[in-house]
């Protein structure tokens, strides 16, 4: 199960520190730049759009499965699948956004919170009608 | 980017052509039977909560980047990001789903509509405030 990176974040927000935890958290805008062998794949993606923007997160650890709420450190650590910590197994973000522009091969978005050069593994549409009411 | 199986999916649905496009169009209880070395992410994971389940559709084309929309195929083609079509470069299944009950490593749910045998790949809980509203 070997993913390819069909592009890349391209983002002001440098460090995980700074960044915030959810894109609706104050993430400036941001931008996909897509790999040119995928980029007939874009077609039909238009600004207004919302998506789903799948990236892995090459700065997470993979061997940690159970965390301590950095809102609340006093709680008990939870096991990593009932958390979005970007540590765990398969360190794959999940982040919805809106679209601003397509500009050839550029796809320029809101809210969304990956960092700088993370790489871009999917995008899917939002369903209205399932999945993500 | 190389994935690992945390668990796998047991459903009574077996082939492409029958099973639902979307987990609320009729899928039939399932199961995520975790591996064992991860059990300890399923730490806080309980019956009634919502999670978002990341699979690897191991049976999806990974060379597609068109298509035909499956309702509608007098429609022209679209890119494959702008569709939840299983076939795209990363192969990457986005199901949310409705726990029954956690039994020891296995995962009783609701509204699952991948294939028996399906990896998985990831479980993040549902946030409401954000990303899935």
């Amino acid at each position: 199960m070997q993913l390819v990176a069909i592009g890349t974040v391209r983002s002001p927000l440098t460090d995980r520190a700074s960044a915030p935890k959810q894109g609706d958290e104050g993430a400036p805008e941001a931008a996909i730049v897509l790999a040119e062998d995928v980029a007939a794949g874009l077609e039909g993606v238009e600004a207004g759009d919302e998506l789903i923007v799948l990236t892995w997160l090459d700065r997470a650890s993979r061997d940690v499965l159970r965390v301590r709420p950095r809102d609340d450190p006093d709680r008990p650590p939870r096991g990593v699948f009932a958390t979005r910590s970007p540590d765990r197994p398969n360190p794959i973000g999940l982040h919805r956004v809106r679209v601003v522009a397509v500009e050839g091969l550029r796809v320029r978005v809101r809210d969304l919170e990956a960092l700088d050069g993370t790489p871009v593994v999917d995008l899917k549409p939002v369903l209205r009608s399932v999945g993500e009411r």
